[in-house]
């Protein structure tokens, strides 16, 4: 299979699939939909896991598991929540298979369940439905609850990690004793979301709330993260939603107060999903391949040999496994690549396609030099650099490179935060440049709906940092009290 | 919910589920056979996946994601394959929810899938199906996969942990050039999964092969460690298959070898579960709860204060941040529960019901006299110790508790090793001791199954240490050459 992606200038979203192919990201399965995790978009995930976990458990979460599957009288409890995800459920009828009397493998219609069980597309139901038990008074509260999982949508028009009808998250699911917790909690996690996503993912983002239309079924407030992409279209990174007590009361799960009341418990969700890998890889990613920020990467340098004879390859190993061996001490991963079944430029590119941000080559005369080459692949620039002090300067660049991706894609994002007052600029600046829009709405669900229809942009969010402005809308003209942000989004 | 147990003497079943329960490992559902694996159980499967994961990879093995769904007809592949699972597949045949005209959420029968999706019970069928696109010449081999993921097999009559609808656990899927090295892998992975029970789990295993009517369905040998319950039944703790050609044959993958021809792959799987949660209790744990070995206990040592002034708390509470901090230092996990709404007492036999190797209490006169009490969970013995070198000497402890939890486990089993060379025997020593039964046994599985009607023992495995021994089958007094394992079984 060649190398060489679709330039992104020509087809961005050609270019995508092809990478995420072509890199060992993903791939589609032969089941509708779902995709396979290959072992090394699979390693990048578990960095993610990894440092989301340490974050949730360091503010108070702990993991647990709840069931698969969903009684379609659960799932049904929470009006709002039903409607906005009974379109794309994968439904479990029965239980077993038999052999037909041509020999043929047959659903056995004598297995019939007498409830039909939902694959869980997200899990408040089911949840809710056991905190019932597992709360009766204040000292139960709050409740920190995450669950890493699969969930199932069924989605027509599917992309690798970007929408799939399987897909894997982590979701939690926390109970509180007062509304102002609730939200308290609800905003914390959006807050944790933004620091993973910038600080590791080095992804920018901003932060918000939604507004009713695009709020998760069954929320009060749903809380965003919203990431620019490169092609201009903006993807959700994250959510957090309170959703007051309207899964206590479906679900019939009060608590008693100090004071020896009964009330209903307040509720918070998030969740965020491996379509972080999809905003990863359109965030950074250039021509050449994947770019990975270090604090995400699997591989972080790769070590590659230069050489003629056995007796070179011999000489450059013993260095190469020095240096190694420096560089793990440091908490680097690192890989030597000394396969004879490839050639340096065959290596090379493979490692570029695969975004490892920093490559080392040993050639016989770098050896003599005591020298190495060193390609960075954030910027594709090379230096020869001495091998006395490489450790240490290597984990400096690392840190660097981490910052530089962040600051390049931070520019990029702020260039495409364009303020409009008119329709006719709002449809100019998405159709020709793209990004996000402030402008001013006035407010409604209808012009909402009518602005999407025309432009298919949605209003991302509200910002949380958007200031009283008085202003009107841009496409009604009525009155206005601050800006939004509206896009085409994924 | 009092805190209070059946007695294992009594009735150990009982005794096994308020166990699961009230120790906060795991509960039933809502979902008929399928559980909600509690926070508390949830750390100890984490800590458990950490390890394996961890050996796993050190094995050379990577972590990748297959679909939940499987197709029926890939299903079907491999005739044996589904013949063993048919009976317990749940199956997804809709994929909508629709509101009928009396407003009731009903399934959308025009959302009927054309071809039914399995929910995987395990996953070769997929798997296979994908490395036909990931292998097509030697360079490629091995392919050394696991995947960590939920699974379901539709089961009549559930136990907590035992034997549940949905549970969790990992699944190696490999791929070889020859024959020898494919068993190789079998047998290595066996030998990883001794080593992760043994030394992790404290429990001591018997490695062995199955018999042909107990081999998993689809495989040529199925490697398997055994283990033995308090209550004298047995429970496999993994199984490690060597499969052949037969899912490489079933699914078309073959490979070029470095001569040129074209080959099929020979193959292996391997997985443990969530099972092993209920072995772990099985093994170690008492009438006062749950006992876990240190090495996958989520809390090695809880600090419990004594006090009745609030000025006394506070200095207790200082030196036990101290004492916290030293041991934290050493990587000993350790929880200061200083809540003020519960009792030491109640204290107490929470953390003996949860099973936490050690338990430090400290009073007043115990910062007197520069000391503090320390009490094992295994032993149930307390001893006043000088808080001088306390770090140490709780380290020095954690490992010999784990060494002993394993050696008291390996000595009831050593003991229920019985030999029989009559049917008459055979069946006292199953009915009044219990345990492993090393008997004669012919080879024919018509003999295996008369056994197991008239016993419910099955034959648990030929262990890999058996020696050639020529003696009579113990059922039908024909020629034998070597003693099997028989026991009832979980």
């Amino acid at each position: 299979m060649s190398k060489n992606l679709t330039k992104r200038s020509e087809d961005y979203s050609k270019w995508y699939n092809e990478l995420v192919v072509k890199a060992d990201l993903a791939e589609n399965s032969g089941v509708r939909g779902c995709m396979v995790i290959k072992p090394y978009g699979y390693a990048i995930w578990e960095k993610m896991q990894a440092q989301l976990d340490k974050m949730f458990k360091e503010t108070g979460h702990q993991n647990a598991y709840f069931p698969l599957f969903i009684p379609k009288s659960y799932f049904s409890k929470e009006a709002s929540h039903v409607k906005g995800f009974a379109k794309e459920c994968a439904v479990v009828t029965h239980y077993r298979l038999k052999t037909d009397e041509k020999g043929q493998i047959v659903v056995d219609e004598t297995a019939k369940l007498e409830e039909e069980l939902i694959v869980r597309p997200t899990s408040e139901t089911i949840i809710w439905d056991t905190y019932r038990k597992w709360i009766q008074s204040y000292r139960d509260l709050p409740l920190l609850i995450n669950q890493w999982a699969n969930v199932v949508r069924w989605e027509m028009r599917t992309r690798l990690f970007l929408r799939t009808s399987e897909f894997l998250w982590q979701e939690g699911h926390t109970a509180h004793a007062t509304k102002q917790e609730a939200i308290v909690e609800a905003e914390k996690m959006q807050g944790v979301y933004a620091d993973f996503v910038e600080n590791f993912m080095a992804i920018p983002v901003i932060k918000g709330t939604k507004t009713e239309s695009e709020r998760f079924a069954g929320a009060i407030e749903t809380y965003c993260i919203e990431a620019l992409m490169q092609d201009g279209k903006a993807l959700q990174a994250g959510t957090s939603h309170f959703l007051g007590q309207n899964f206590a009361k479906a679900f019939d799960v009060k608590f008693a107060t100090k004071e020896g009341s009964q009330e209903y418990v307040w509720a918070t969700s998030w969740g965020a999903s491996t379509r972080l890998i999809g905003a990863l890889i359109m965030t950074h990613s250039d021509d050449n391949g994947l770019v990975l920020p270090p604090n995400l990467a699997p591989i972080q340098v790769v070590i590659v040999p230069i050489y003629k004879s056995e007796e070179q390859l011999q000489a450059i190993s013993k260095k190469a496994e020095s240096i190694s061996k420096e560089l793990r001490a440091l908490g680097i991963s690192v890989k030597y690549d000394d396969r004879d079944t490839f050639k340096p430029g065959w290596k090379f590119a493979e490692y570029e396609l695969k975004g490892v941000p920093l490559r080392l080559s040993i050639g016989p005369r770098d050896l003599e030099n005591e020298e190495v080459e060193l390609a960075r692949r954030d910027t594709l620039t090379k230096e020869v650099i001495p091998q006395e002090g490489l450790a240490l300067k290597i984990q400096t660049l690392l840190g660097k490179i981490q910052i530089e991706l962040f600051q390049k894609a931070l520019l990029y994002r702020n260039e495409h935060i364009t303020k409009v007052d008119t329709f006719e600029e709002f449809k100019e600046v998405l159709e020709n440049k793209g990004g996000f829009v402030s402008a001013h709405w006035d407010g409604t669900p209808e012009t909402e709906e009518q602005i999407k229809n025309l432009t298919k942009a949605t209003i991302r969010c509200i910002p949380n940092s958007t200031i009283f402005e008085e202003g009107t809308c841009v496409f009604t003209g009525n009155a206005s009290n601050k800006r939004v942000l509206f896009a085409k989004a994924y």
